[in-house]
């Protein structure tokens, strides 16, 4: 018999809350067995969203939360103020072992805060990382970190690299994924002092599989698995992506649209470039994993979908089932023993 | 009468060369009466170049350089070393006065080098950087620093801020520019230590418009017309465009080429395709120019054609009749009096 995997969803948070949120958790325990979602939040505005599906009732269930987290707020004062929050309440489930993971499409640095202050860090994990998947031609290549932790040291840019490592391999399945550190250039000279001094420390590390530097040019075309960068460089890839990519999309639509000609022609290509385009689509694969807490913390857009939300429960499934934080955990107690 | 410009152009760099480089001198002279060129590398190569074109002898010429500079080869020991190289025989005539800007398609690295340790840099400029024209759906926007200059420090950002705004108003054309500073947020608290430093000394600065920060989603979007970053970030940002613009479009024309129906609508919409792609292309802009150096130094693709030669030495045109470098010698003589 499979293990249930207990999934903790903030109920309140994203743009399309609760409504999306709710469709998400109703679709995905409709699609597979092993499912239980726990909604957190308002409960009458959950109820009501509730009652318009068909679910099994006893896989979904609400804990009530009185208050929400708006982006607006600082991170820090609100997940210390607002106890009552569904951000503080379902991570301090997953806390206490009450669900194995909490996803939310709410405040980015409300859920990051409160990953480290609420669920907390896996022992020997210095900074947890967000790590983001991105679309390629080639698939997908994580990167890691996509904006939690800006400054970070070699240090911490080393166990990015080890778990993202091990998240590409057994949550995406690609064995032993080619690991490279953002560069401004490929020869080994070249770099900042951050660069630098993580470079032969990456070298070294025995159990990734690294492949040196790569330029920002070679990323959407594949040229790693995992994307090694500091959380300032990250989150500048991770929201130029999405920023051109909608920019391009939106003038080659426009061009499109330019002359009786191109709209004729437009018809036609539609279905074709909407599957190429759908590749490129970063809802299509899921949300953004917290690594290194003890327990799973999921981001996902702020816009997100009731598809996105329901393959973010889907991810936490793999998550679970490939016992990722026993492979982290593993990882780092083998080298504390080892120094 | 219109004063003559002097480009001394480097014969011998880039993919294309001499061959496309030529031709853009050529086209170039041809097109308007008040530019020389001077070609600088081996007689040899360029005298069978040219004697394919016609063009007013007196307007363009030739000086001897024996030595190549290739991308291989480590920037400082090839500037100091290659004595006879065309990257460093025009950079001399660059500082001796005898031209007024020096163009080249060759290795950024030495490129950069040699602005610094040949033609030198103006008086109170401590760090110059590279400042690039990237597209965005509103036309284009300049970005100060991409790549000269990793791991900047606050007041190096705070001159790119002030060149690149004089650049964009004076050869652009654009009033009062709106200058941001690349950031992970746009909330005043966000930030790496380093844009926390700037940050306030930019809001300082009464000779810019500074409009605080932008994240890197909304520069393809025209937010900002001076995009102020540190060059790691920087380059991060000008490679991700070159790389995820290439695949995408590349992505779309697979999608197009990918049923019977959809290859018929491309030929219908391929001409207005053409058109809005073109917008995106960075080759339309000309070179990127190394700013805060006692003359123009430029860089332009190292797969430069004839068009992007041509369309970089009409950009040092603008240069000398705007008198940008007076404007930033003014800018900084003027702040060191104050201080």
């Amino acid at each position: 018999m499979q293990e249930t995997v207990r999934v903790a969803l903030d109920a309140m948070g994203g743009d399309n809350a609760p409504g999306e949120l709710v469709k998400g958790a109703v679709d995905a325990v409709n699609a597979k067995e092993n499912i239980q979602v726990i909604l957190v939040g308002k409960e009458d505005a959950i109820k009501a969203e509730l009652s318009k599906h068909t679910y099994p009732k006893d896989r979904i269930e609400i804990r009530s939360a009185s208050e929400v987290i708006t982006t607006e707020e600082a991170p820090v004062t609100a997940i210390r103020r607002k106890k009552d929050s569904s951000i503080v309440v379902a991570q301090t489930m997953v806390k206490k072992g009450e669900a194995d993971a909490f996803v939310s499409a709410g405040s980015t640095g409300a859920i990051l805060v409160g990953g480290q202050l609420v669920v907390g860090r896996i022992r020997g994990v210095e900074r947890p990382p967000l790590a983001t998947l991105i679309p390629t031609t080639k698939g997908v290549s994580l990167l890691v970190d996509s904006g939690a932790n800006v400054d970070a040291r070699a240090s911490h840019m080393v166990q990015f690299a080890k778990m993202g490592s091990i998240y590409m391999e057994h949550v995406i399945g690609i064995k032993k994924p080619r690991v490279a550190i953002v560069n401004v250039g490929v020869e080994e000279e070249k770099g900042s002092a951050l660069v630098k001094e993580t470079f032969p420390l990456l070298k070294e590390c025995s159990d990734i599989h690294f492949t040196g530097s790569i330029e920002a040019r070679e990323i959407p075309h594949g040229g790693a698995d995992v994307i090694v960068a500091e959380g300032f460089s990250g989150n500048v890839i991770l929201k130029l992506y999405e920023g051109l990519g909608s920019a391009l999309i939106g003038e080659i639509k426009k061009g499109m649209m330019s002359t009786f000609r191109s709209k004729m022609g437009a018809l036609l290509v539609k279905p074709a470039l909407k599957e190429t385009l759908k590749t490129f689509d970063a809802t299509e694969y899921g949300g953004a994993p917290m690594l290194g807490l003890n327990g799973l913390v999921v981001k996902t857009h702020g816009n997100a979908s009731a598809k996105e939300v329901k393959n973010t429960i889907f991810q936490c499934v793999t998550f679970k089932e490939q016992k990722i934080n026993e492979k982290i955990k593993a990882c780092f107690i083998k080298k504390e023993e080892n120094e």
